[in-house]
């Protein structure tokens, strides 16, 4: 199947959103945690948290100008500059894509799906307790992509706490063992059960 | 196990870069196929493809600054514009990775992996021909990350093509029947086998 850009441009909106969402493969599932002035907790599924360097080690993740959800994390970030990332498993990877739903910003997503909040030393941002991967972010820096008018939102972490059992020797975090999910497209959701590492490759000799 | 800010800092080079780079979750596979002007093909696999909107449809990547493998990548899209992202699949994934050995310019990876290229309707940059999803992209921005000096490439779909039976009625690409990669840390690789879809949430009513 064949798509143009005049093709593209003329698709059913729905039927663009799902296409474009899971053309470029699988991505991470998390939910960000964040706090208002007003201590209102938010709770919020993300599928764009990308890798941007690991010394410093930062994450990034993309806000459309449009969306209503991610409006309230992103006014919580730029009035508390700290936030979590917390990984997204089987066991409550439904109540997790539900905070895609729209609610009022006085309403909290941690109570209406009764997905328990976790302080862990003071840090200033609610992380999720049953996570198994937890990222404690300082936002750094936003980054308006002039094309679209979507932000990058680029933060650092500040502190990590994962289960034990889930680091290997070098440092490698196993994502299966924790059942943590990937997205497909806007709302589709895997746990791959198994992982292969390939290792570092150097070039072959002539 | 918990890591401070500190503890990160200090941490064994090879065991932050494992650990940072698996913490944020599973991550898209790519090949990016790309010309110079000497018409050298180019291939390299890529783990930060990220969506960036459907309308326009756009998707962005990530490059380090000191990484030697992306900037052959980067000198020709900034050369010719065009590129193309590929699906990563169980079939090659092995030649997929080695793409991330360092090669110099002048030897082309398609040459080196084996894998075949193709030219799709004349479009200006080598598709990977056994990705059962190949994308056609125009670059339409750089931006610079000022925290890490790393660079978001962002680019326009222009054209995309995709096995007929990986399409849903509504657009969304079944990345599991394909046997699509996802790819956790440096280089851990899983094949998702199933998916189930979640649909879209409206809020409860009280």
């Amino acid at each position: 199947m064949h798509f143009s850009e005049q093709d593209i441009e003329n698709l059913d909106k729905v039927y663009r959103i799902n296409l474009i969402n899971s053309c470029s493969g699988y991505k991470s599932a998390n939910l960000i945690g964040s706090v208002s002035e007003e201590r209102i907790n938010n709770l919020a599924i993300f599928s764009s948290i990308t890798h941007l360097g690991s010394n410093p080690p930062l994450l990034g993740f993309f806000l459309r100008p449009t969306e209503i959800i991610p409006r309230h994390t992103y006014l919580n970030i730029k009035e508390n500059s700290y936030y979590t990332i917390n990984s997204v498993q089987l066991e409550f990877v439904d109540k997790a894509h539900h905070t895609s739903a729209k609610y009022d910003r006085k309403i909290s997503e941690f109570d209406i799906t009764k997905i328990k909040s976790e302080i862990i030393n003071n840090f200033p941002a609610p992380y999720v307790k049953s996570s198994s991967v937890k990222i404690g972010m300082k936002f750094v820096e936003e980054i308006k992509i002039n094309y679209n008018k979507s932000r990058l939102i680029v933060g650092k972490i500040v502190e990590l706490n994962v289960d034990d059992n889930l680091i290997t020797n070098d440092g490698f975090i196993n994502l299966s063992d924790a059942k943590i999910a990937t997205i497909s497209g806007c709302d589709g959701y895997s746990f791959p059960k198994s992982n292969s590492r390939k290792g570092y490759q150097k070039p072959q000799k002539s």
